[in-house]
């Protein structure tokens, strides 16, 4: 693996990640041409149902593709979806080349593009910034790998890991360039998932408001045509149907019981009642990825995130930390009891950086 | 002021903290003299009763000096101390140019050592790397400026803010380079600062261990040289005299009350009671101030923590975090009982980094 071939596959990358907001259910993919040095095409995958990565650059280049390498972050697609296979088209320009970043997550399928481009005489390899490729379709592959979403749950707390007075005057902990990441948040996710608790208590509509997203006027537009689906976790349908959050778009409603003419006006029931009188979380999770939902975030209250936390599903916390104490009396972080130090949940904090005057802590169970 | 000025005071400050460990009470101070672009002498004050960093950097530069410029990171001294004025020694050997990074923090006496210079002909400035170079003594700066010591808060938690299960269970909540870095913070301070929780529950000794300082051999000489005052915060004098805190050295204890033959074997008894019951912590560290106490290292439980907090006493916390959920039954950080949002204690987060596993966040009230 060349130094050429890993800035190559960087900007690749770089390309991939402006499909951040806009490929769902797909994965972001970049892919650069390049022949004697030179780049000759470049192109992204904008969102599902329209061209691949590969067929963008392939376009730009055009008869020159012949005996060039074409990078891509993720293994062209060797099959018949709603376009014609990548590995097809690469094959039919004369490429002599092609570097991946990693192979298909799909273990039924991993392999098979580059083996259909090894058989056709191009030269592959793969694993080409495989940590940084994963790392930004971690959702996409989590659902191809098991059939879940990858759950991130966002929270705000102080410095001494409290969210909320003990009366529950809570709003406003971090600042506004805390606010603009977790509407960035909410743009790159399929799923934001909320609470009875959140949307009563805050009147919260947890959608995505573009002119707080603080991007560039393209991703913007890409963000604003998308709105993740917000699912609400309401076991005992507490939360009226005039409330803000439902009046600002369509929902789907995770409870525990059927209630007659629900549905209807963009509400979707879902009925998975767990054992413990709550909705069955690791059921609801299966059925968003079945639906193709690769990344959910999570932005609920201590109890609802503490029962993501108890039952062992989060795979990422995003705590937005403001610089300030609120004391000993204030609300938990989550609601997760534990009796002894041997309990204690282990994580691995990725990334810790300023966001305004708040810190923003990435840390995923260890 | 020139890159060039900047240039050499940097390096002096680079000198100056080679005294971080051994100054007390005096500040730490460095010294360049430089001719021609030539560094003729570098000097840093050792230990208090020793030359001055001035000094040491003349003696070096020798003859030369004449003609040359000295920086120094503090305004050089006018009085006879323990040793004769350096402003007198930089007239004597003839230096055209003084820079100073501050001028002397005693507001009765800042700027006369610069006068002193000037009357007898020689160019001087002030506020080269002035930010940098009061960072180094906060401490003796905060003693001239109001008479009482900077006071410094160390604390461990769980990401999510807490110090040990509700059990009381909790050592090692961090790792050994968090362990390393607060033996340093130690070692560095006039004074470590405890209470009776803490001393009775985890028989804590709270001195300097030089093999655990992380430090190259000539720092760790000089801080096993001197091993900071312990103080001791107990109100009812519960911490009985065979404990292994009282065992490993001498120990100022301030208590609410005298108790006859208390004060031996390096024992020294300060009663100052306040109207609640409890030391008056204000009056203690008046008394320390008085005593020359730059630097004090609070490490204790949350109660008496806790009370600096509530009370406005501290300057700077020290926390290290731990990537681990304790979860919402373990003790809080702080005894800090707030009521209202507007009660929250605002800080300002100097600095976050990674210690080893650990995460050492630096912040000071707003």
């Amino acid at each position: 693996m060349s130094a050429v071939d890993q800035a190559h596959m960087a900007r690749a990358l770089e390309l991939a990640r402006k499909g951040l907001y806009s490929t769902h259910p797909n994965p972001r993919v970049g892919c650069v041409i390049v022949k004697d040095g030179q780049v000759l095409g470049e192109g992204w995958h904008v969102r599902a149902g329209e061209p691949h990565a590969e067929v963008h650059a392939l376009r730009q280049a055009g008869e020159q593709a012949r005996g060039a390498t074409a990078y891509v972050t993720l293994e062209p697609c060797s099959h018949f979806g709603r376009t014609p296979p990548c590995a097809d088209a690469l094959v039919k320009t004369g490429v002599s080349r092609v570097v991946a970043a990693m192979q298909d997550p799909n273990p039924q399928v991993a392999g098979r593009g580059l083996l259909r481009l090894a058989e056709a005489g191009i030269e592959v390899s793969s694993g080409v910034l495989e940590a940084e490729a994963r790392e930004l379709n971690v959702g996409f592959i989590k659902r191809m790998e098991c059939g879940l979403p990858f759950v991130r749950v966002k929270l705000a707390m102080s410095l001494d890991g409290r969210t909320a007075m003990a009366s529950g005057e809570s709003q406003w902990i971090t600042g506004p360039a805390a606010r603009r990441a977790v509407q960035r948040l909410r743009a790159r996710s399929s799923v934001v998932l909320s609470g009875a608790d959140t949307v009563l208590l805050d009147d919260a509509r947890l959608t995505v408001r573009p002119d707080e997203l603080g991007l560039d006027t393209e991703q913007t537009a890409l963000a604003a045509a998308r709105q993740p689906l917000r699912v609400l976790v309401d076991g005992h349908l507490r939360v009226p149907l005039d409330a803000p959050f439902y009046r600002a778009g369509p929902v789907l409603v995770a409870s525990c019981a059927a209630r007659e003419g629900f549905a209807a006006d963009g509400r979707e029931l879902l009925v998975v009642p767990g054992s413990d009188g709550h909705v069955d979380l690791p059921q609801l999770l299966a059925e968003l990825g079945r639906r193709g939902v690769n990344e959910v975030l999570v932005e609920a209250g201590p109890r609802l995130a503490g029962a993501f936390a108890r039952q062992g599903l989060v795979d990422e916390y995003q705590i937005f930390v403001a610089p300030k104490l609120l004391g000993s009396s204030a609300r938990p972080l989550l609601e997760l009891p534990l009796e002894k130090m041997a309990e204690a949940r282990e994580l691995r904090i990725l990334d810790i950086r300023a966001v305004g005057d708040d810190w923003l802590v990435t840390a995923r169970p260890a």
